[in-house]
């Protein structure tokens, strides 16, 4: 069994695109800008944007970080989303998600120009990404392509089942395992809630992928001998031992199937680090005008 | 077994549609207009166009189709698509394809207004598709949703495998069968010539849809005892005994599968009348701006 180290992928791409951006500022060009929109204080919020920020400094980027409280009116976002649109000096932002429930995530993420969606919620982004043509991949999905890529695992041909449905995860991960390339050209497979036979195939899975956010949810009875498992899942289980008060639990009960895998991502130190990296990317890709 | 009849529900929807439009025109609205670009003459293109404007006409709707050379340069196409999103009279369009290899089909389809994409084929209409928004969805998988639900076929939680991952049916396909949505709500399985469990993967399936583009690639015994087989395929089959001097055949070899079937559609007379069907009903929410 080899565990899917994505703290050390992920280290090793940021020092990848570090280099780059080294390369690309002493030619003279121009320093790639990631700008994010905060509203409110919600405690995953804070944590993701501060690595966001974090990651930046070590790719080399510059960052900006937009705060709102989370009475903002969607009119005065939006207005700074239009803002960001047509700042010269921005190549890609984000507004992190969750947004309070009196403004509209769908509104604002449909006016912020596809151009500079490196989070690839805008429909273009999702639509492209489907049609199979260059586009701003959402991170989770991609950077689990790039755990496959790198550690050269064999998806051709094989059998994927993807738990979970939804927008930035278990679709885009069928549309990516599902095209005519490397990694991909897998027989995939989406399960859901309203699944009938999930734990057959699940039994019968190559490549298992777990994004439905249910903490232990894949148990050892469920996973075929040899598989790869990636567990996408990164719930907040309540743990008093934890300074934080809880534990990442992840979507596969770890200790049970790990033995039956040929490769597995931890949670965490798997799938997480690799979301971050992958918008580092996006954004170098933004920085380059090498898309759109 | 229960033959689908996708000429007679065809036949119904229109009807549907015209009793919508003369309602709409006795109210004093406008009568949708569909507008149609032919490229060459091209023979399956000529017939096409000629049943789309024929089913125009039982619809009500206005319908204008334009003819152009195959030697029209990519200029003047783009040039006259430009002049059909301008022009507000045209509630919707399709350009036919193929068009000659000598002009982008993808820089012609993200040209089009995606406010008059009734093809569905935009970008913005394939990732609300996805995203699960309001949308022109393309033709073929709409025409199979919509047999699905007149036949109240139920398809939650059952195994729904797809034969086939193009971007104009295998792939909307499967966001269709996914969403949280009845007919939908389907574990979905996509197969393509890479697959290596194929197979196995139709004799498990409840619905199997087939859009492969190989004559009679479906043999009974990939066929599970009750299942519903929805037959995309119209490749030509060259036959002497057709005044045509083909055949259109399924990618199911209906004979030896239609006993183990609980429903079947046929070729022709299936899927293919409901195709220009959905052309159609997208005509109709171009019409009344019911979308975008």
């Amino acid at each position: 069994m080899t565990l899917i180290d994505g703290k050390a992928v992920s280290e090793q791409v940021k020092k990848e695109i570090a280099a780059e951006v080294a390369d690309i500022v002493a030619k003279g060009g121009k320093r790639p800008h990631l700008a994010a929109i905060l509203v409110g204080h919600d405690g995953g919020s804070e944590t993701y944007v501060a690595a966001k920020v974090k990651a930046c400094e070590v790719c080399g980027f510059k960052s900006t970080l937009i705060r709102y409280e989370s009475d903002v009116t969607e009119e005065e976002l939006l207005a700074k989303v239009r803002e960001l649109n047509a700042d010269a000096d921005v190549d890609g932002f984000i507004v992190q998600l969750p947004l309070p429930p009196h403004i509209s995530e769908q509104k604002v993420i449909e006016t912020i120009d596809y151009r500079k969606d490196v989070d690839g919620f805008h429909p273009i982004n999702v639509g492209r990404l489907s049609i199979g043509l260059p586009c701003y991949i959402s991170a989770t999905p991609n950077g689990i392509m790039e755990l496959l890529r790198r550690y050269q695992i064999d998806t051709r041909g094989k059998k994927c089942v993807i738990l979970g449905r939804s927008n930035i995860v278990g679709k885009p991960m069928a549309m990516l395992m599902m095209q005519k390339a490397v990694p991909g050209d897998a027989t995939v497979t989406v399960c859901h809630s309203r699944s009938k036979d999930l734990v057959r195939e699940c039994q019968e899975a190559d490549i298992l992928i777990a994004a439905m956010g249910q903490p232990n949810f894949v148990k050892a009875d469920m996973v075929k001998e040899g598989a790869v498992v990636i567990d996408v899942g990164t719930t907040r289980v309540p743990d008093a031992f934890k300074k934080s008060g809880f534990k990442l639990t992840g979507d596969v009960k770890f200790d049970e199937v790990a033995p039956k895998c040929s490769y597995i991502t931890p949670v965490p130190g798997g799938v997480g680090p690799m979301t971050i990296v992958s918008l580092m990317k996006n954004t170098l890709l933004a920085g380059k005008k090498a898309i759109y």
